[in-house]
């Protein structure tokens, strides 16, 4: 099954991923029409949970966008029925063993290889009867890497078998390293540890990807050779954008 | 009792309004929570019915911004429900005699003026028992003036008592005259127009609004003297910073 | 069709009615098992939509009650769509006119009596598929009185045919004759108007309800004849006994 | 711009047309998907409200089907929502005369033609910025004949300039006719009056629909020259499948 | 407290049961008022979560179908949840262990037996005050097997004190095994396994059920011997039916 | 960050708490505009998930009382959206060891205390954006102490450093320890645990909570030297108040 995350990819590009925070299929169907690789429904921060993700991923299905969601913890249940909504990717927050990596992929993959129980509902209507055929290998899973304990079994992570990729979480990376919790740091002890997470990947033959709030920190991450950048959240580019009007309207 | 927006106008100074079209209490608090003098739920063109119009208000209620609805007609079931909603003013569309202002006014005052039904169940818990004692002085009604019939009758329109103001809606307006809807126009006749909706306001004593987009074209009709401008819609705002985050990210 | 409201009537009993303005199946579910003849979904005042009513008739299908819906406003769009969702009466604000009341009676009955569209979705699955034959006649109309000019046309209102009674809302009537809008209303001159109502119902042959506040006022209404008499609101109910409970835990 | 149901009657083909009654945006999507050229969101007889309508709406914009929806009512603030929403066309209940006719043009039609308020918000993401321009040409409207009153007016009803067509409900119909209301009539003279609206519309040009519940009759309807077929709605569909598949499993 | 799935298997018959992935009310009801002894509310590959299957448990209310609920997972806080809206049965995926069994059981009791906390919300009000001293009774608990893992526990699994049943998911079961994952399966070695869980089940005392797609082979799952058997879903029961009727409408 | 639960605290008074089951912002709203000290929404017996516990959580924001939240398990993905969502503290059941007890304040403190994934969406704009800079001393947490488990690790848990208290759940407290399960228990073998818990409590120097049914009750506890009582449940009080009124209104 390709997806249009996957050709960005295939084609040697770094994939530009929206953010959704927001719980309504409105922002999503809007997200999803923009030109982003992929767009992820956020149920960890964001203010999102199953039922609303479900009509958030049916908004976003008309456009070419490649669906993710990132789950709120590694709980298989709600992983399982993400993907039955249709989500073609799962980022996971807090993967800090190769257990914990190992885990997410058999959450993600169906027998042999994993645990995933079979009934891919809306999946199979959205992209097909054959889908579960396909849905191994088209189904993008990302561990979070942000915290010390992760950082150190980088590694061990990066290695597990089936693995897409890493996705950095600088806030909770940075507060983990005794930093002020935030995005687009500038600090040198955080920016060595991303650095090191994404050749990590690279050396094991797995995408690296970053969660970024300006978009010229989300291009200097590109041209730093991040595979998937974030552009902001629906929510913080709102209100950057909201503030800056009425400061403007006002004079 | 006062409200933000009533206490703008007595200072002298303008309204800068938002506008809310995404039907979400998510966007509702984060707008309501900006500095802006009035907030109004769009029920017309935004894409938000009366229930969920319900828990917006609820969701602004912690800021100290004033509530405004956009009706989608001159529907005085609809426009009572979002008054005991707790709508402080209603907006509405396609006012075109004399007749309809009038009724406007009707249906938003209670008896002897008009004939709002008597229960203001979240008016009264928001704002207090004693909230219908002083219903009829707050709540503000707006009237849009946008067709040709409207232009015809307007001298009329703005003499109907107890009428807050006019709100220039300039898509339906230019469109009404023969000209491409769209906001923030230069077109010399349709400025024309305004501007002489806005000096029939004022001669009447009662205030002009007019719909912008841009915050330079919203400052521009500050200046020209308008009482109340809207800065673009929670959608359009996002969409064009997130149009603009995307390819800065790319470069 | 049998309903738990016609039998009360029948047996000559007054019916003791309950009203619901919490937008929520499960306030309807809890209300529905209580010991009441009729339980009404109130539309206008109430904070509830016709999405919202919909759950909460399904929610109270399982209890004996009948179930009724105020609608916001003389509607037939709205009334139509209430009755196919299973309500078995509709009490209508603001009937002032012979005409009013007529057209009340159209929207509520199927031809040739009426106008009434034919479709009763939800009523055809929870009644069976007979309803529609029986359906004229187990519908209840309350036409509610509620302004001085329905006054000066109540015996002309009182007089449609197939309308089943009048509803009494003491807020509006008061605040329409110059008076408090409150309800358990003692003010002579109301209470004039409210027998007067009450006398001039009954000697049309329908029904005569009021809306009341305290039980005590309920049960002296039922002593004065009135055919059908509301205990407060959900709401009312609700937050004058968790006042007292807090008072009392405070001591 | 082009749609699946125009390009259907383009090339001389009947239309197939399927019918939502359930509120949910999960069996709109699954209906979308199927091999039909129109799909409608019943907001009369269906249990569907705005705010559902629009979710469903967004579901179904990833197949290729074309999006209408039927009104409660000739309503024009939720005939402009709708189509503000993504539909491509309205069904409205109860075109009695020609000015009903002639109202429902106006409402669903941009000015010079008609009232149309501009704002065309999920409608130009979902269609692109150049919505309004093909609009008025691209909405299909269908006036629901189904009253002796429409049948005596019907000349002048199909006469109504820029209508698009006739659909007929035949429950009403037979019901104002003193007939059972059912669909599928096999009446001689409720197929009469079936067979005189199809006439009647084809003698002046625009089309003529029906709304069908078995598969044969609506085939023998497109064999009989209707130009839009609707084969039965959602709930109708599954409880008659459900039922027989569960007498089935009994044996 | 007595069932209709309980007095069904006391009197010597097979159940048949509905199952539910739309998440709506309204499907839920028009299932619950067919001829079903239960109907289960998916949570794992239906397309629901749980304040969703709340309503559709209050819909399914009316009739005298026993309402079950499928948990996503062997999730204890979910689990309690379903049971106190109602639900008086849990099926439970995934049960590979006779620890799972064990848990299983444990969740769905209260003390002494089991670890179920106290607070039959809904329950205590749908079946009454002294619903919890016969809950432990009543409530059923239905493990699926299917995997290969819980093959080699089956013995151990069935053993398990308490235990109602098992349930047979054949399309994780034959994944499991290196089959096609499929329902109304007809390999010798998948069918071999059915056989081997049903009869493992019956010696140990407890109830076999299994999930078929279509209804004869439900019938012969009835013929051979299964306690209950599962019709379809109500996604699946539609979109045949549909893509029947409109086959059938084309010609 | 001051609340007014700590501020109580401080002041050397006991807090009175609502408690909040039925699914709605409505009634949430009215219940956090009573004087209340703190307002708990209920995720384990109330009827809520978290999407609707976010729009309660906007509505309560408002009033100045202190929103907790009663998490459904001891789920570190659900507590942490819990307190995303602007929830100011965290109720958790069957906190049976010290482990269970740490693991709740890892899972609501940032790091180095604790485990909380950073990205405070909501919390951030309620409270500012140095809400995170103070979320770890004013967040509060509640170990629900109710099984006898739970009673041998009494001391142990307690010491739980960082704990904020302990709360009761009599119902499940007295059916661990063989009792019927009920609230406002006078049960001598369960009033003696209660006592054992509220001074264990204090002697560690952490607070001592009970949910309460009467106001009675509540005002005893109070006196007994609880540091907060619960005054019952939404659905509780509505549903005796109701009763009573309807008896009342029957005479």
């Amino acid at each position: 099954m390709k997806t249009r995350l996957l050709d960005t990819w295939a084609a040697g590009r770094a994939a530009v991923n929206g953010w959704l925070a927001v719980p309504s299929p409105v922002t999503a169907e809007l997200t999803a029409r923009a030109d982003l690789d992929s767009v992820t429904v956020d149920l960890q921060h964001g203010l999102i949970d199953y039922q609303c993700a479900l009509t958030m991923l049916q908004a976003m299905s008309a456009s070419g966008v490649t669906p993710l969601a990132r789950a709120p913890w590694l709980d298989p249940g709600l992983i399982m029925k993400l993907l039955d909504a249709g989500a073609l990717g799962i980022v996971c927050p807090m993967i800090n063993t190769p257990e914990d990596a190992e885990n997410l992929v058999r959450y993600t993959r169906y027998a042999p290889r994993g645990v995933r129980s079979f009934g891919p509902t809306r999946a199979a209507f959205a992209y097909g009867a054959q889908y579960w055929t396909r849905a191994n290998e088209s189904v993008v899973t990302l561990a979070m890497i942000e915290t010390a304990e992760a950082l150190e079994n980088l590694d061990a992570i990066v290695s597990t078998p089936d693995l897409s990729g890493v996705y950095i979480g600088p806030s909770d990376l940075s507060l983990s390293m005794g930093r002020t919790p935030k995005l687009d740091h500038d600090d040198p002890t955080v920016l060595a540890a991303i650095e090191r997470i994404r050749d990590s990947a690279h050396r094991a033959g797995i995408r690296a990807g970053i969660h970024c709030l300006s978009p010229s920190y989300a291009k200097s991450m590109i041209d730093a050779g991040f595979d998937l950048v974030t552009v902001g959240s629906d929510l913080r580019i709102y209100v950057a954008a909201l503030d800056e009007a009425i400061a403007a309207a006002r004079g």
